[in-house]
C-alpha cells in the first residue's frame, strides 16, 4: 500500500495568493493553475485581462512540473535539437510543456503538487511561480 | 464594434463562494468550474475529495452554459431518441454537456458567464450551481 | 481518373446569403458554414450574437451532410436505441452530427458540398440551411 | 463587470476583403480567417484553390493572434531551441501557431480579434494579413 502526501485546496489556495500579488506587483495579469501529484487541477484563477491561451498553458505548465516532477524549464533546456531529450515538447499530446513557468511544488521532501503561470513573458511566468512556493513556504514555516 | 459584457473574477468568486458554500451544507465535496460569456476559463475549485473526471466535467458544464447561453439540463430534456436535437450531447469534441449542473449567468439580461459543478448527483450539482448564482445576485444587490 | 463536380467560393456565398436572409427574418443570429464535397470549409459566417458553441456545429454539420451525403436529422431519425445506426452521432470522433439543421448541396444530381447552420432549434436550423439552398437555386435558374 | 469590445461581422468583412484583394494580386488563392477577441470564429473564406490544410492553420493563426494578443511571426521569432519560450508552437493542443501570417486586430488600443492567413509562404499570408487590417483601418478613418 501507499501513502501519498498531496496539496490540500487551503495550500494551493496560498500557492495562487503568491503567485498573485506579485504578478499585481509587476503589473501582468496572469493565468495560474495549481494542480495535485497526479497532475489534476485543484485550482486555477485568470486574473482580469489574463490571456485565453493562457488558461490552457498554465494548466499545462503545472500539469508537466508535477506529473514529470521537474520543472518545466528544466526540460527546455533539455530539449535543445542533438540532445536525447529533443522532441519531449510534444508528447503526452502535446500538454508536456517546455516552457518556462511551471513548477513541482515539494514539501518535506515530497512533490505533492505543481503551479503552472502563463500570461507573461517565460521569465515573468517563473518569477511569479517562484513568488507562490515562496508564499506557501512562509506560511508553512510560521505555522511550526 | 459589439461591446460585451463580462463575468470579472471578483464576481466569479462570489458565484465559487455561494457553490462552496452550499456543497459543505450537503456534504458533498465539489468541482466549482466558472468561465466567461466565451467559455474561458475564469477560476476553478476543486474542494478536498472532488473526483478527478469532475474537472473536466463541472467546466465542459461551465462552457455549454455560457457559451450555448443554456442550462445543461435544458440540454438533457431536448436530448432524447427521435427528438431532432438528440445527439447534442457528443457535439464539440464532447464538450457540449447535457448533463444537469450547468447554469448561465445573467446580469441585467446578459448572460456574462457559466458555472458548472460535478461530484454530486445531477441534482446536487444544480443545487450548488444555483446557490452560487443566488449568492452573486444577493451581493449584486446588497452594493445597490 | 475521376472528375470531380465541387461548390466554388461564389456559390457558397450564395448558401450563405439566403441562410442569413431567412435567419434575419426569423430574428435568430445564426451560425451558417459551407463545407465542399470532401467537407473542407469554404466559408463561414457567424452573425453578430451567434452562439460560440454554434461556430463548431455547424461546420461539423456542413461536414456531414457533405461527407456522407445525407442531412444531418436523417441520422437523427435512424438514430434511436435498438436500431442498428444507433452510435454513429459519436463516429469520426465525435464530428458526425444528428442534429437538425445540416443538408448536402445538389446540383445537377451531385452532392457538391454541404451547409451547415445552429444556434435556433433544430427547426429554425433546418429552416435556414433550406433557405440557402433555395436561394442558390433560384439564382442558379435565373443564369440558365 | 468587465466591458470588452469585439470585432463585428461587419468589421471582420472588411478585413477579409482586404485580404483577398491583395491575395488576387498576388495571384495566391488564400484561406482566410477573422476570430473575435476570444479566438472565436467569425467569419472564413477559403478561395477557390485555396490549401485543405490551411483551412485549419488560417484558423489556428487568427486564434493565437487574438486569444495570445501577439503576431504568430513574433511568437516565432521567439521559438527557438534554448530559449525559454520554445516548445510553445505545440501548446493548447497544438492550436497556438508560431508561423507567420497571424495578427491581432486593434481597434483604439484595444485587441478585439485576429486574423490568419494561409496557403502561401509565410510572408505572402503575412502580407495578406497586413492588407487585411490596412484595408479595415482605411475604411474605419473614412467614416470618422
Amino acid at each position: 500500500m501507499l501513502t501519498i502526501k498531496r496539496l490540500s485546496l487551503e495550500l494551493a489556495e496560498l500557492l495562487v495568493e503568491g503567485a498573485k500579488q506579485r504578478a499585481t506587483e509587476i503589473g501582468v495579469p496572469m493565468c495560474i493553475s495549481v494542480v495535485d501529484e497526479s497532475g489534476t487541477p485543484i485550482t486555477f484563477t485568470r486574473m482580469n485581462g489574463g490571456k485565453v491561451t493562457s488558461a490552457t498553458i498554465a494548466l499545462d505548465k503545472a500539469y508537466t512540473a508535477a506529473a514529470a516532477r521537474k520543472a518545466t524549464h528544466e526540460y527546455n533546456h533539455a530539449c535543445v535539437p542533438g540532445n536525447l531529450a529533443f522532441g519531449i515538447h510534444t508528447e503526452v499530446g502535446g500538454r508536456l510543456s517546455t516552457v518556462g513557468g511551471g513548477l513541482p511544488v515539494a514539501i518535506d521532501g515530497d512533490i505533492v503538487g505543481g503551479i503552472g503561470i502563463s500570461s507573461g513573458t517565460p521569465d515573468q511566468d517563473m518569477d511569479c511561480a517562484q513568488a507562490g512556493i515562496d508564499h506557501l513556504n512562509s506560511a508553512l514555516q510560521a505555522r511550526s
